[in-house]
Parts: C-alpha cells; structure tokens; sequence
C-alpha cells in the first residue's frame, strides 16, 4: 500500500474513537496538543532550521522563507490558537431540528463528524497544527499533505501532536502527515473514495483547480477572489474613498482584499481624479479602461486584468454604464466569492444583493469583511467559493455533516 | 459547441430569470406546466409509443415495458405532482441565520437557488416532469439526460414544459433536454465545470459510480442502499417480526428496503425458526451464513451476498455476536444509507445510534420510513448516501445554496 493510501486507511480506522470522544475529551486533546508544543521548541526550531536550510540553498524567495520560519514567538502563537479552540462551542452532537411524526416516530438531525478530512496546503508550517486542531474540535481524523519545503518542521509537529494525543488516550492515527510530496501524492488523496469525506486544498488557483479536476472524493474549493467594488452614482464619495482604498490596500495578498474597481459613469468625473490620487499614493498601481483613463492616469487594462486576482497592489480599474454594466462585468469575471456596491439607493443596493451570484455581497462595507473572525465564528478553516455544503466563511460546523436518528416502538410501513 | 455543453450554457443562461422571479411566479409555472401536459396526453402518448414499439423490438424485459408506459392515468398523477409542489413552502429567500457584529455590521445567510441542476436517470418518463418541477419550483434552471429508451416521450415532455415556461414569460431554456444519450453525453455533463452547480445521478450503483468517477462538477450520490436490520438480544420479538418482513417485503425494489438481517447469537434460536418462516411464506428466499442455517433451511450466503442490494426478495441473513458483531458488520458492508437496531435495551439504541455511521439509524421501526414524503418534506428529490451538503431524504432545500448579504455603512477593517 502507498504512503498516501496507508495514512488514509490508519485515519479512517482511527476516526470512530474521536467521533465517539466526549467533547470534554475532544478539549483535553486539544491542550494537551498545546502543551506538548510548548514544551518542544527546540526540537521544532531544528527541524524548521532544517528545512530553512534547504530552501536558502534552493535560492527560495525571502518572502517564503519568512513564511516558512518559526521562531519560539510563532511557536506561541501556534499553541494559543489550539487554546482558542477549546474554548469555541462544540459542533458535534447539536441538533439541527427534530419533529414527531403523526405515526409518532421521532425525528432528530444530529450534527456529526465528517469522519476523515484531508487538506492539501502550501509553505506555512503552522497550518499543520491549525489543521488538527480544527479537525480534533470537529471530531474528525487529519490527512494531512503540506509543502515539500516545510516537510521537516511538519514532520516534527505532527509527530508532537500524535505523541499528544496518544498520551490522552487517542489513537495518534487521529492526526497523519503524508511524507510523500510528489504532485501525484495529492492525486492520490483524490482518489481514495471510501477512505477521505472531505479534502480541502488551502493554496493558489492553480493547485486547487489540481485538486478539483483530479478528484473523486468530495472537495470544497477555498479562497480564489478576483473581488470586485462597484461606485454607485448614488454612493456617498467619502465612504467610496474609504472603501476603495480598505479594501485594496488593507492586506492586499489575501483573498477578500479587491482587485477591480467599477465606477458609474455618471460619476467618474467627479470621483476617480482623487480616488486615483490616493490610491497611487498608497503604492497601489492602476490599470484602467481608456474610459477610466480620460479622468486619471494609468496604465491601459487588458483582457487578463480583468480576470486577474493580483494579491498584490495593483488594481484594475472600469468605467459602467450604471448597475447594469456593473452586474454584467462581475458575472463575467467575478469568481464568486465577494463583491461590494457602495450606494445609498436602496433600489440598487437591493437588485444588486439580489443579482449578484457570490458567496458574500455587501453592502456600504469593505470586501475585507468576508471571514470567519470578522463574521464571528472564531475558527478560520478558508472561505468556500463553491455553492454545495458550504459557502463563504466556514466555520467547525462545516467540518460536520448530519444524520438522522429515527427511535419508533415498532412502526412499519402501510 | 456539442449539444451537451450547448444544453448548460443555455441554461445558465436562463437561471438569473428564475432565480429573480417571486415564488408566485414560480408557483405560476408550475401550475401552466401541469396545465400544458393536462391539455397534451394526444401528443405525449403518440411519442411514448414510440418508444414502447421500439422498446418491443428490441426485446425490452416487460417490467422495463412497464416503467417506460405513460397511460392518461399516469399523465394526470404527473401533473397532480406539479401542482403539489405549488403547496410547499418557498425553499428561496429564507433567511437561514443572522446578526449584527459589534462594528454594526449587519449579516444574513439567505437561501437563494444554485443556478444550473443537471439530473442522470434512467427509464421512467415521469422523471423528467419531476425534475423540471423541483428546479422551477427551488428557483433553479435544469439539465435533463434520460435514457435512450425514453427519449420520444422526453423529448415531447419537455418541448410542453418548455412551451409553457415561455407562456409564462420565463426563458423556455430553464428545461433543456439532452438529446445525445451515449454514455459519452454523461461524461461530458460531468466536465461542464462552470456551467452545472449539481449534478444528481438518479439510477443503479454502476451509473453513480461512473458519474462519480468522472465528473469535476459537484455530485451527490443518491440511493444505493444495503440497509441492514439488527434484531439485538432485548428486542421484542413481535415487534422484530413485523420490522423485519415489513422492511423486506412492503416494496422490495426500493433502496430503503432491508438487504441484510442481523441477529443477536443469544435468540438466534428462539427467533430465527419462526421469522424464517414467515419470510419465506412472504416469497423471500434467504441466504444465511452457517449458524443462521443452525436454525432455518435456506442457501449458504457467499462473500457478496453481504455486499449486494438485492432490490428483490432475497435477504441475506447472519448470526452475530452481539450489538459489537452487529456494528462491526455495518461497517464493513453498509452503504451508508439506513441501519436499523430493534431492542428495548436503552444502552444498546445508544450505542448503536451513536456508532453507526449512517444517513438515518433507526430504532424500532422499519427501514423503510428513510424518504422524503415519510419525514414530511413533500417533494421527492433522492435519498443522498454522502456526507457533503445533503445526507438522507432530500428536500427542496437542498436544491438552493445560501449567500451573505452583509449591510454597513461604511465600514472598513482596522
């Protein structure tokens, strides 16, 4: 049996003894996991030491060696985000609702665990941690695959984590980490029908279109946003400015930060001359439609840009023919996951909520409020931009899914 | 552009229309499409024997012959479903959740419809007038491909239902038939990423499987059901009786009838000589392991009578050691779709409800209640036998997605 297929089958028979693990249980897990954390920095420090050696002999970007790094304070940030999980409310065993039939049967859809959640992810090591943990709260066993230039330091956490958990009296199968990491070893984890509920790739565009095409197990797809924010005619110019500029340049790598900015014609003019000004100040660079370009400088836009999710500071930039214009282009070009009109007519703020086919639409606000802190549910586990199961942030319910308990006294069919 | 592909970009094309239609204009639909077939039987039935000569000629089992014949009957029983559906509430524009956050944000989860449905399924006609209403109704458009055999009597069908829509006011593209009903068209429907939200196989393990395999738009399984009945050493040995041959026997070719019989090894004795009996009086043909034949005359069960779905009167039946036999049984054989323990034993319900991972888990009642109309949903969409976005009896809801509308006033992160 391969490396992938080994670790699938050991979670999947670890899996019932979590499932059937008391929440009080599922908790202890959890600080235990931190506490072995802490007390094994210098065991994690050398084998990221390990690893960070490799990638500077690899000539790896400093961008993704500083991602790659632990240092004893990421360390404890690690370990208080296990902590933090404990404390959130527990998803298993909720009743989502009950009903008594009229033949008196009993009727209750009861959250349970997946059984065995698999995640693919790139560069950052702390996500082998985050991924346990949020896989032990949930109730589910771990199949994890990260980056080939993180394999040291996760090896050595997953390790710690296993340890952990057997000290709790947790089968340590509860949390894999697959050593294999070959392109062909996430195909594998595609295909283990029977073995993987659920497999969720947390990385780019490009590994998570991978991940969809060559899968047969049930995959929820993460976090491509090419956001866009549509100014109304009727938009109040203040909060446009301060939305504009939020939602561009707030933390422009992640995936609710805006990458187009639409502009009502009727208001170009009078907008975009000083929205422009404060956008090139601010470091952002403009790529516009040569209507755009009559009120500012900038560069021309081509047909790419309007597809383009930067995660970098640089902004496409179009002039519509009011709300209609506006829900065309983002029909055309919007991947589905947030996209903000600024107006105060409530006629257009109500068609465009209506017609506008994403994950999260809003209103007056910027696009970087789609997330699971932002929107309350304490745990971040990605953002769904696919319609089944899941939409938007999710949140520990969404590593669940339901079953129905019936309890008769000896009802049958007529 | 094939006709495959052809069929889902026309039908997204015409899903914004019917999702932003109110649910009177919907429920107006619905109520023009069962007026178009009730005013149509002359040209249903000419096409449908059309098929039925065809299906003569080639040889067609009778029972095949009798799931494809559309009488004047089974005409008006399609249409009175249409118009059931006009009764059940309005699965859109619910508001699933929502609150305010401490910055003023104000955040609803609101059901709206996926866009494209794209349903697989074989031989009866009516599926298709099933389908169509389903989608109208939960404000979705849809993607029909049924089967070669029926493809005279689909294609009149949906020509009515198309021309009702359109007198209606609605894009008659929200039904599109497939005409192509190679194997090919099938494989093709499962690529049309970005063109089919769901696509919902209807039919034997072999077609779900296949669709599984190949597709890379969003599936859900429906259907295949070994459902297993686990008579414990504290059941009541009438009420065991009467679960068991009602599970067997009420409608044997349905996936929630009984395929497998469990019992406790401590009244195997006791029970097995008289329920024996009595199966076999109800014409069921049993095929027990060796200590099942201790106590009753039937065939020998082989390794894949434990696995198969007989959707027949034929019961595999095994003796076990207790409810852990029991359990372990489900586990290597189950399908996940319905598994029932009869016992008056608290502690034994528990356990079995708790450890066996399946849609429903029922206790002392029969197999047979796992369905849409049994727990009061109305509409019959399928029995989903996955973990993902629906689990067990399907409800409209389960046809629609939701999306955050998030209200401000112009708020931006710090």
């Amino acid at each position: 049996m391969s490396d992938v297929r080994d670790a699938c089958a050991a979670a999947k028979a670890a899996a019932p003894a979590l499932a059937q693990a008391t929440a009080a249980e599922r908790d202890a897990a959890l600080e235990a996991m931190a506490a072995a954390l802490d007390a094994s920095h210098s065991r994690v420090l050398e084998a990221n030491a390990a690893d960070l050696a490799s990638a500077r002999e690899e000539g790896v970007s400093t961008a993704l060696q500083d991602r790659l790094t632990l240092t004893p304070e990421r360390l404890d940030g690690i370990a208080a985000a296990l902590r933090e999980l404990v404390d959130l409310p527990d998803p298993v065993g909720v009743v989502e609702r009950g009903f008594t039939r009229p033949n008196g049967l009993e009727i209750r859809q009861v959250r349970v665990p997946l059984g065995v959640v698999a995640m693919v992810y790139e560069g950052r090591p702390n996500v082998t941690v985050d991924a346990a943990g949020l896989a032990v709260k949930s109730g589910n066993a771990c199949v994890l695959r990260g980056s080939r230039t993180a394999i040291h330091s996760n090896t050595a956490l997953a390790e710690i984590l296993r340890e952990a958990l057997a000290g709790q009296g947790l089968p340590a199968d509860v949390v894999r980490l697959i050593g294999d990491t070959s392109r062909e070893s996430v195909a594998e984890l595609g295909r283990a029908r029977g073995l993987v509920d659920l497999l969720i790739p947390r990385g780019g565009a490009g590994l998570i279109n991978a991940v969809v095409e060559q899968s047969s197990v049930p995959v929820i797809e993460t976090g491509v946003g090419n956001c866009h924010v549509y100014v109304d005619r009727a938009a109040d110019p203040d909060r446009a400015r301060a939305i504009v500029l939020n939602a561009k340049t707030h933390r422009p790598s992640v995936c609710n930060a805006a990458e187009t900015l639409l502009v009502h014609a009727d208001v170009a003019a009078e907008l975009l001359p000083g929205l422009a000004a404060e956008l090139v100040a601010a470091g952002v660079e403009l790529r516009g439609d040569e209507r755009a370009r009559a009120h500012a400088s900038m560069d021309l836009a081509v047909g790419e840009d309007w597809d383009a999710e930067y995660l970098d500071l640089v902004l496409a930039v179009g002039v519509v023919d009011g709300l209609d214009g506006a829900i065309a282009h983002i029909a055309a070009h919007g991947t589905g996951h947030t996209e903000a009109i600024v107006t105060e007519d409530r006629g257009a703020a109500r068609r465009f909520t209506a017609e506008v086919d994403a994950a999260a639409v809003m209103v007056n606000a910027s696009t970087r409020f789609t997330d699971g802190g932002e929107f309350g549910f304490g745990a971040e586990i990605g953002i769904s931009t696919q319609k089944l199961h899941a939409r938007g942030p999710m949140g520990l319910a969404e590593l669940t899914t339901t079953k129905y308990v019936v309890e008769g006294d000896g009802q049958v069919r007529h």
